[in-house]
């Protein structure tokens, strides 16, 4: 889970751009740079997502930082208090409950069902909650794609109840059977969306580059926390990324890593039907990088999962991404690093774990 | 102030590791790194804490940061709690007072004499602070040195309350009267400092790379806080510097600026001694790339610093560097970026503002 097909990253072109920006450093490469990140990054990342994600932004509302995981947390020092009230999906991510728990927040956890987060469950449990944290593109872990009239229905309640809600992006580039999907920030009219992108994906996870788009009026409150945490992020993998993507090289690497990713998907969804059949149903399957499978038979899937990490088999358990009652046990499964041919012998191996369970 | 002399950075030999390093990217180059940092680079800078500055520490006890920013916001939110007392120096380093001011610390001003912090005056004013920060190397601003018993005062009430000591020893590289002196980390036998160092002075401020040297027993904590705020720093950077430093362009590199910076510290306070003669006091110029001047009339240097920087003269008021009763009014004066040639012109500008306010 998690990883990508660095083998196939344009590693030429990239250390080409590197070797340019390194030789050419002049004063302003060398000085701390703009807390909010070099503006030309940020046009660039704003041109990109109002065209591919049809966001409402402008640089100005950018602010890039280390990736998803720092924008979380600028995100909760900024929107949260301690004993703040926050939607988390159910099953989610648990390295974004791990931000909100430790700015001493008070999760909520909202069921998700096939239409994404179950929304009228949650103004149920806790209408006043502060802020919601979605992953509607591609939910992590069921894979689920929000639907249109759950987007409004979360927006209607976010602009009714003053709250904000946290859009993570995380891999919306790699969508196999459609056109990508708008964003929910870009159905957004009153600004209660914070978005989150990252490069992690996308490119690769050492970059440790990520945007927020900020509703406009949140900027400044932004930029004081940002500030404080550490000054703003490093220039030289911006610029560099800055002309990867103004010459074309991302749109690029885009296509041919979808079509790539899509056969791989492919692969391990036809595997997983002829060897495991009705033992698991896929889910998630559309988009990303990852696909869930849920087990029919309850067993425990972090002993399975223990079982196959010692045969080199590495699968995450999807109990582990319940915050309350677990109601489905199974697996993800990341296919970014695995080729076609190696994923017969994998599912193989999955097939005889559950089978002498 | 805080400018570098990026013109005499070693370029050619940086560019050359930066190339070879992104041309022989392999699986784990695009992978998410250590959340502590990259192993070999930590062990580099422990073995280099240990002889250039005395510390007591192994490279399990070093993290690697985006620079002393980041440093003391981790230090803040694994230390201290809202409503908890820190220590300041007064005057102060006011990036540091701010990140402590957002984590909701009441802080407690201690007067800077000529020994450095005034141990005495702060128990007298609050013995049960949670915490003292503190740049014992070189003060920021007023550049004095900590005296030897002063340390040992620091450190029997830091063991004695309960207390932590962050030690943030931002410029101690250069030191231009006598050979660097050792670090309150190395003094310290209870574990009770928290020392914190950067790369953006001694090599430049765009790299966004610092460190963290933390207690053994506090290192979990430290790591918990860290994962949650960003998954740990970029790997690329700390690949090339660890070369940097192990191929020995660092240590030549420090050697080299020492001789320039003491040059133009030299050339600065000359001319000053001419020009200004008993208008001002000069402080501080021992070590490091900054110095102070506390004015003997005392006149706004807000609004001298004001008037100068239209005039293209670049100098910080030592009065914002207060954070309660302004005792003193003057100016830091950055001299690492400020050529000998440029220095004579720039302080009589700086006279000509004195003389006519």
């Amino acid at each position: 889970m998690g990883q990508i097909a660095f083998d196939q990253f344009p590693l030429q072109v990239w250390s080409n751009l590197v070797t340019r920006h390194c030789r050419n450093m002049g004063a302003r490469s060398f000085a701390y740079g703009d807390h909010m990140g070099s503006k030309a990054f940020r046009e660039t990342i704003a041109s990109y997502l109002r065209t591919a994600r049809s966001l409402r932004c402008e640089a100005e509302q950018i602010m890039i930082v280390s990736g998803s995981q720092q924008a979380l947390e600028i995100s909760a020092r900024v929107l949260l208090d301690p004993g703040s009230r926050v939607w988390v999906e159910e099953p989610g991510y648990a390295l974004a409950r791990d931000v909100f728990a430790l700015a001493g927040c008070h999760l909520v956890p909202v069921p998700i069902d096939q239409e994404g987060l179950d929304v009228v469950a949650g103004i149920k449990r806790c209408r006043k909650a502060r802020a919601a944290f979605v992953t509607p593109s591609h939910q992590f872990p069921l894979g689920v794609t929000m639907s249109a009239s759950r987007r409004l229905q979360l927006l209607d309640w976010a602009q009714s109840a003053g709250s904000w809600i946290i859009e993570d992006d995380y891999d919306s580039e790699y969508r196999y059977e459609s056109l990508p999907i708008a964003s929910l920030q870009g159905l957004d009219v009153n600004a209660r969306v914070i978005y989150i992108g990252t490069f992690s994906k996308v490119l690769f996870p050492a970059l440790r580059l990520g945007y927020i788009v900020i509703p406009s009026d949140l900027v400044d409150r932004f930029l004081t926390i940002r500030g404080a945490m550490d000054l703003g992020p490093p220039s030289f993998y911006q610029e560099v990324l800055a002309d990867f993507i103004g010459e074309g090289h991302f749109a690029r690497h885009i296509r041919r890593m979808r079509v790539l990713y899509r056969e791989r998907r492919s692969a391990l969804v036809d595997n997983i039907r002829k060897e495991l059949g009705s033992m698991v149903d896929v889910l998630g399957d559309q988009a990303g990088m990852h696909l869930a499978v849920t087990l029919q038979n309850t067993g425990s899937d972090v002993r399975i999962a223990e079982r196959a990490a010692r045969q080199n088999l590495w699968i995450w358990p999807l109990s582990l991404s319940y915050l309350g009652e677990v109601s489905r046990q199974g697996f993800i499964l990341g296919f970014g690093s695995a080729t076609v041919g190696e994923i017969p012998r994998a599912v193989r191996k999955l097939r005889s774990l559950l089978t002498s369970k």
